[in-house]
């Protein structure tokens, strides 16, 4: 059973007493029958908290300095008419006091809190924002990360690997802009993808006829999952592990790619599709850039002279850990040249930057 | 002086006793030097509220059903790391307390609420976000609505009209889909744009060299405001309000309609940009239906026979209402055929639906 958490905030353009503003609107919280308690701010304007019969929670605070803010908590199945009515209530009461006094009303969509299905997966530069989940239609944990799929009513249904939002069914501008905006010729290319479980680079390519696609996930459990939930994205493609023109291995790219470099095994076209580089750029993580170099280091020496590496970076806005992914670029054992894009992937609900390299 | 409100939930996979939980809490609140109050909640599991002396406040809920909810509430300027490592506590503590108990752990982002930039604007279809919002760049009231130009790191100045987000320098997507996704040939054609203040439309269709573009604005502050601060959506073409190919008229387009009707005149296209239809069904509002199905009954009067009609419809969430306005599509005086596309315009954090509608 979930908490409904509205919040109903005042602006107002000069400070007020609370002596002003709090009789006002006691009768309205008596009529509830709500039990009230004051409480001792030092000095940091008026709190006070009202305890309902049903589990309702009112906390009301008038901030000295001209703010107030109005907390309602209840839950789930409470009347949501009545709650609505005591919110108008306030508010409307607050502007009859408050007259004139108000610079801004702001009342959100409430939080909906502890629910079944969580709705709320902060986009990677942090902001809260409440997908329209409605159902959780896969969930496992692998050996490498929690798995999830859910499902979106205007996005249809995501992919969530350890909460980041990886690819929705609506997300083709994201396989687009890893595979280079339908601008490339793949017919009778070989192509290596790194990572892809979710298909959606796969089911593109081989349309494009190229001469073999060799994709190496590590996650059986994410193609699993993929193939029977994100059809929209991977069509029949994940369905067999190895077709026409591609072969799916299911390992660690790491020791197949040391393999190829061996080999002298070389690739028209590198896609990583590993998950996103990480974010924290603190001292104890410097093993994961350097992780990460590695893996770009590996996968530029078994790219063709001529050859393309496409990958997704990091949000648009978390400009320092796209400088520090480019900084990465600059210090591999083979020069290379690269450019930028950023693309709105439907789902993401914030800009996405992707790159693609090739040698100098 | 904003107020930062963190909430930090644990689902439990059975419900708990709050004896069980809440001793071994007190500690770390006592630390803190946090007065506590205890609440009488009629039975419905525990409730205590913290009150520290830098107007910081705790909300400390153990549901009866398995669900535990702490609140944090402090002052935007408060102490940053102090207040992570309190929730950090305490939510290494909860994991101790209910070692293996807890089946989700959920922190988001904190609400900011009452801050002179606000960043929340829900999107049309009633979910909560956050936007990456700095700065307030353009502000004014004009008689027919609230104007306002916020500035965001990764979308570029966005228009906001009453509170909805209209556009920002981000979305030529919405440009496209609303002149047809590049697909028509506008040299030499008559364009009626309605609405369309920001320029957008106006300065993708000049570079067609389409014989006339006549745009029909109602309110000339958001052209100003637009002209100055959306000048990667208009470039300088509302620096002038008539140009070659164009001419801008500042008034209620219903009359200029009526007047073309009288004239017999015709359009090659008629692209609505007004705003957003209601999203409100009540019956209040019949009489916005019938003022919205009126302007597209007069557009569609001023179609040529074979001519196109563009629009933005609304939150492809919305099919309420999106229904009614298909409905109303069906109503016209001269019956129309119509199709719909669903489009990911960057700023809007929603897919969105644009209709195009023709003589039949």
């Amino acid at each position: 059973m979930a908490v409904r958490h509205y919040t109903l905030d005042f602006n107002l353009s000069t400070a007020v007493e609370c002596a002003s503003v709090v009789p006002g609107l006691l009768s309205i919280f008596h009529e509830q029958e709500l039990a009230e308690t004051i409480h001792d701010t030092n000095g940091h304007g008026y709190l006070a908290t009202f305890v309902g019969k049903n589990g309702r929670l009112v906390i009301l605070r008038v901030h000295s300095h001209g703010l107030v803010t109005i907390d309602l908590q209840c839950y789930e199945e409470d009347n949501a008419a009545q709650l609505d009515n005591l919110l108008n209530s306030l508010e409307k009461k607050l502007k009859v006091i408050l007259n004139g006094n108000i610079a801004r009303t702001k009342k959100l969509p409430p939080l909906v809190r502890g629910a079944e299905v969580d709705r709320y997966w902060p986009t990677a530069d942090g902001r809260l924002v409440e997908y329209d989940i409605d159902k959780v239609v896969y969930e496992e944990d692998s050996p490498y990360q929690n798995i999830k799929i859910l499902h979106s009513k205007q996005y249809g249904n995501i992919l969530v690997l350890d909460g980041d939002v990886n690819l929705a069914e609506s997300d083709y501008a994201y396989t687009q802009a890893i595979t280079g905006n339908g601008k490339e010729n793949y017919a009778g290319k070989e192509v290596l993808i790194l990572g892809g479980g979710d298909g959606g680079i796969l089911a593109e390519l081989v349309k494009h006829k190229p001469k073999m696609i060799t994709m190496v996930e590590i996650s059986f459990m994410v193609i699993d999952g993929c193939k029977t939930h994100m059809r929209k994205t991977c069509g029949n493609i994940l369905d067999t592990l190895r077709g026409d023109c591609y072969q799916i291995f299911i390992e660690d790219c790491v020791p197949l790619l040391k393999k190829y470099v061996r080999e002298g095994r070389t690739f028209d076209y590198v896609i990583n599709d590993l998950t996103a580089i990480p974010i924290s750029t603190s001292p104890e993580e410097d093993s994961t850039w350097e992780f990460l170099r590695l893996i770009l280091d590996l996968s530029i020496r078994v790219l063709h002279p001529k050859g393309k590496y496409f990958t997704q970076g990091n949000s648009a806005n978390l400009t320092e850990a796209l400088s520090l992914y480019e900084e990465q670029l600059g210090k591999l054992s083979c020069p290379v040249d690269f450019h930028k894009q950023v693309v709105c992937v439907p789902s993401y609900l914030e800009q996405w930057v992707f790159y693609t390299a090739w040698k100098k």
